[in-house]
């Protein structure tokens, strides 16, 4: 396979690893395993899943819902609020797919009450901090006016409560993270009490990656939705999630230019193929990327004083020691792992696997 | 035009009054016109160029060449280090379009002098202060060697000094931009000087969009090559580039959900809709995006205490005052004002003008 320009490279048996790791934890929790597709929006990676026993999945919009559906898929919840302003596009979605919606408000009960015509599962979207989109869990007179409004229409079944720990994002621990994995948990865990004699199968649906990475503990939770995890990232390692040797992905770069005066190597590769999320580095500065080289037989991945420090919108800037820098000519290749793997993936738009075969994704 | 999902929205107007505006600027001050064609990536675009006698263009990568080539322009400048990896690629190139390639280097051009077959322009890259790629204008040793280098290769023409005096983005105010500018033009003047003798036709292209919007001295320089005033944006505005009223794209998005404890409203529109560039507000936080909102039959610009404040994936987050927030509906549409119209537009990869065409770019 040869590299030319950049390339998005899916190492498949650490894709697949961390895909059996995570059904894997899923069944020894009793929980249904409902993996988030948006993160490697391909339909040929989700029969990897199919091979591990998954049935039903998550997804972020009605377009990729779609697409899942298209490829087979027949039990699929969209995960984000509901745009009310694509009722028509569900009324238009494959009777032979079970669909289920999230919502946070009455308004968006009402209108895809009356305009949507098929049987819709319901999840309430339920905040437990993260501080995004849901009803603060303590709300329940708010939840008690979304169920009344619910129980009027006979085609929307309410499953239950779903949340996104999306804070976790920002912890610095492992220790952070299971803290408010657990906070999330208990919080949940009162709405299902509270709700367990009106609705008996009330499903509470939970699973941001570094949760579902870190913690042993899902108590009360039925149900989990981690999607990063199938390449897992910098930012997941970082925050402890994973370790380096379980991220997937790699993007190949070709090297442009070397500026000896800054010791700084300059790739094709920029805003457009990594996204510009960035985390902190240990110098205070932004890091777009860490770098792995080639050495002789093996590769060896580069110390975090070495990192992709700038991105403009084809162009990346690696700070490098001088030592390092002496060995990279132009027209090497360097490899870059990425920061968020889904923006990188979405980015990328396909990825060629370790062995040269290229996966497509969703179209755009 | 129904929206329902988030859509990018072309000011035809607008933009076709940036481009006349700043062709009427290249002529005024005898400079060739080369457009940068990266920020807007589409052919039907690019006839509206021609109109006002663009001839000859930039682009920032070997397939966009080609996408331009095809599309009909005879006369392309790829303003990004030549990647010596894709060489092939070039003497595959129309034989029909003038080509010229970039270089700060001798590895690349005794590569390329090797490698490419047809008559190819070449533009010494010089680094005036950006500190990204180029050699430093005052390191005439290594440009000599460069030149020496080029000398051997009949195919290869020496066409002058290139630069991209990219830190105007870093600029504070229009006086930045303009001492930035002037300094990049000093530089370039000095090389110019110094090699009059041996290249009497030098070329000196310059041209950032702050430098070229703001700026009405181009001593010594005989090209322009912006690219991002075709759209501006808030970047832009924030330098002093150009007025809110000059920027031609908006992305349209439905609300989805109402957060009443912190006056935020969520939209469907996240990173993979804007991308993650964001400038800092007023009030010290990233802002990713301004709001425009509907208000009876006129358009009316929020100020920027309302402002999309968080993304992620698909949603964004704008936090509002109250009595704004009291006024917006789930199910409406948003208008958002994108920082960095480049990457937006990429991010996009379509766009609908304010009169309902839809306008195709590259395909990736």
């Amino acid at each position: 396979m040869e590299i030319i320009r950049p390339t998005l490279v899916l190492n498949k048996t650490i894709c697949q690893q961390n895909i059996e790791l995570m059904a894997e934890k899923a069944r020894r929790h009793n929980l249904t395993f409902r993996p988030h597709f948006k993160t490697h929006q391909s339909a040929e990676i989700g029969t990897w899943f199919q091979k591990v026993g998954v049935e039903k999945i998550t997804v972020s919009s009605v377009s990729m819902a779609k697409y899942f559906a298209e490829a087979g898929w027949k039990d699929i919840t969209i995960a984000i609020p509901f745009n009310i302003l694509e009722c028509s596009e569900i009324n238009r979605f494959s009777e032979d797919c079970a669909l289920n919606l999230v919502v946070d408000n009455t308004l968006t009960i009402n209108t895809i009450g009356t305009k949507i015509k098929r049987n819709t599962g319901i999840y309430i979207k339920i905040s437990t901090g993260y501080e995004r989109t849901g009803i603060e869990y303590a709300a329940v007179h708010k939840i008690d006016e979304l169920l009344i409004a619910l129980s009027q229409y006979r085609h929307l079944t309410f499953k239950g409560f779903l949340t996104h720990s999306g804070h976790t994002y920002r912890a610095a621990s492992k220790y952070e993270v299971q803290n408010i994995h657990y906070d999330s948990l208990k919080k949940m865990f009162y709405l299902k009490e509270y709700y367990a004699s009106q609705f008996p199968k009330l499903e509470i649906s939970v699973g941001d990656t570094p949760s579902c990475s870190i913690s042993e503990n899902f108590m009360g939770a039925t149900e989990i939705r981690p999607g990063n995890f199938v390449f897992y990232d910098l930012m997941q390692q970082n925050i402890g999630a994973c370790s380096i040797d379980d991220i997937a992905l790699r993007v190949l770069c070709p090297v442009i230019s070397k500026q000896s005066l800054r010791n700084e190597i300059v790739i094709y590769g920029g805003a457009i193929h990594f996204s510009k999320e960035f985390i902190r580095n240990s110098d205070g500065k932004n890091l777009y990327g860490r770098v792995v080289l080639q050495n002789g037989h093996e590769k060896k991945l580069l110390d975090s004083t070495n990192y992709l420090c700038r991105l403009t919108q084809e162009h990346g800037v690696i700070r490098m020691n001088p030592s390092v820098f002496r060995k990279i000519e132009i027209g090497n290749i360097v490899e870059i792992i990425p920061v968020h793997a889904c923006l990188t993936a979405h980015s990328m738009g396909h990825y060629m696997t370790n062995k040269g075969e290229i996966i497509e994704m969703m179209p755009r």
